[in-house]
């Protein structure tokens, strides 16, 4: 069932301390120009001292900037990060006193399906909105990778970078808006462990860092079973997602897609059908790194900005995340 | 606007350990009997080797039988709980791999909005159900806050158990189910630190914990704030909720609390115009603690179980959970 939403403005917040791939080469100790070889990416972003709450604040500021809308005019706050700034309270509450909203009561709540947070809680909150539950909603990525990376292990460490990323979605009946003409998300969880942190919840508590070290509490993936999972459910997933959008691969302008390793998207993309054309494939991790769950919206976002994105184009909104879920939107914008 | 729901059935899962007030008493090192004054609370149960996903299984399993379905025709798990297993996946994945959903695809993705998860759950995802997306969707909560106690603060540990309730709804056009009349969420991160645990995610990382010490890593609550903070609001609060579903506090036979202390939920319900009648407050701390999100619908669900909820009655689920948030929905079951 099609929703319609007004795309009011988005905004992005990117620290300020570039990480250059030979940066990393250093720290591997393998031979400068190998890491961006092997991955595709040139530079990420770190934090420096930002929290995952200042970089969100940061970023919808820009997002109300773009959209002409106050502050005061929004009604959710809906983080959709794969990271946790503390484990309690949830990101959208900490994203709330970080804007200033004590008082107020402007509901705020978290959506996570780690890098697809964001175009979970973009798909879920389409149908409140659609029925008057909201009227300006913001949703925001705001994620910090670089804390939780093990640096002992390449392809753990080398792809991620930090940075939020806000849109702003409101619902108005007499504005003609963007279309969700289909939506799909598929978990398939015989991929639960391919990529995990396993350390920092109820299961194992920080208190066992100690005794068990860094690499129960940084981020972990066997890469290749992830792709080769992506590439088996790939197709037919794309398939039924075009058939529910009444369309086919010709009719999308763009793919905006969960972005992993050169390597990665390429194989999985195949599978995907995504189209030939370069030019309709919007890749930013060349220049920003896999930045977990804003990666999606800072590529639609950094499209927006391009404006080689024209009304009435359609463009799908396409990854997969920890879980292993796949998941995937496609727009009328 | 009203949302329509089937719910086709509940279940649980209580872990086998049983802890006495009195064992707590030792601990402290107080004179027996202080605990359970002080807390009103008689007995909680702590997991032994139970995760959050078994935990979720076994109350997902008692879910499906109550309600005559089988887990083919689940097409979403959603996780609501306050404690996440491990910080990635999400609960949601961990959990359909807990049911062997593997190769499946069944939709799995989590809401967190700590101790109102569940409530925020099912008011959320009422509005795709209601539109067509889902047919039978489980909604879990399954706590473990035994893990990140703080046994040298009586306050900040005393009150608290493990456990797991699961909730199965459906759409269904042809049977006349429950009603959503009113739902209402607000956010006061004014008291976004009065209720946190500050360490093991983005902010402050598990391998901190050495040099910071176990409290940063377990929770911590100023219970007065909380306690204040839901005084202040709560008489408007539930006035709105009322006016919303057209109806008045003499309307509501049940009211179903987040549980916090007797006293706390005493002060509280004052000021949120609970009925005098206890009968119409479904009570269950003594018996249980707090299970943060786990509470509400173990409260739901107990009802339920008595034979004392009859088709038509309206009840008021309704809590404060970290942020602070506030939550409540007005259902005509």
């Amino acid at each position: 069932m099609t929703r319609n939403f007004i795309l009011r403005g988005t905004g992005k917040y990117i620290p300020k301390r570039i990480v250059e791939s030979k940066e990393l080469d250093k720290i591997y100790g393998i031979k400068e120009g190998t890491t961006e070889k092997r991955t595709g990416v040139k530079k990420r972003y770190y934090v420096e001292n930002e929290t995952n709450s200042l970089m969100a604040k940061y970023a919808i500021e820009e997002a109300l900037k773009d959209a002409k809308l106050d502050l005061s005019e929004i009604d959710l706050i809906l983080a959709t990060s794969g990271t946790q700034q503390q484990p309690i309270p949830c990101n959208a509450s900490l994203i709330q006193e970080e804007l200033g909203l004590q008082g107020t009561g402007v509901t705020a709540f978290d959506i996570n399906s780690t890098c697809l947070s964001f175009l979970v809680g973009l798909d879920m909150i389409s149908y409140p909105l659609e029925m008057g539950r909201f009227k300006n909603i913001v949703i925001v990525s705001s994620e910090i990778a670089s804390i939780g990376l093990d640096f002992s292990n390449f392809e753990n460490s080398s792809l991620f970078g930090d940075g939020a990323v806000a849109f702003i979605i409101s619902q108005d009946k007499e504005k003609i808006g963007s279309k969700i003409l289909a939506s799909k998300i598929e978990t398939y969880s015989e991929g639960a462990h391919f990529t995990e942190i396993r350390g920092g919840g109820a299961f194992i508590h920080p208190r066992e860092y100690e005794k068990r070290g860094e690499k129960d509490f940084t981020f972990s993936m066997d890469g290749k079973k992830v792709v080769r999972l992506s590439m088996k459910y790939g197709t037919k997933f794309v398939e039924e997602l075009l058939k529910e959008a009444n369309c086919t691969m010709d009719d999308i302008d763009f793919v905006v897609p969960h972005q992993g390793s050169e390597l990665a998207m390429k194989l999985v993309g195949d599978k995907m059908l995504w189209p030939k054309d370069e030019n309709r494939i919007v890749k930013i991790v060349q220049d920003y790194g896999n930045t977990i769950s804003a990666c999606m919206p800072l590529s639609w976002h950094i499209l927006k900005e391009s404006g080689r994105l024209k009304k009435g184009n359609k463009i799908m909104v396409i990854g997969t995340s920890a879980g292993v879920s796949i998941g995937g939107v496609i727009i009328e914008v």
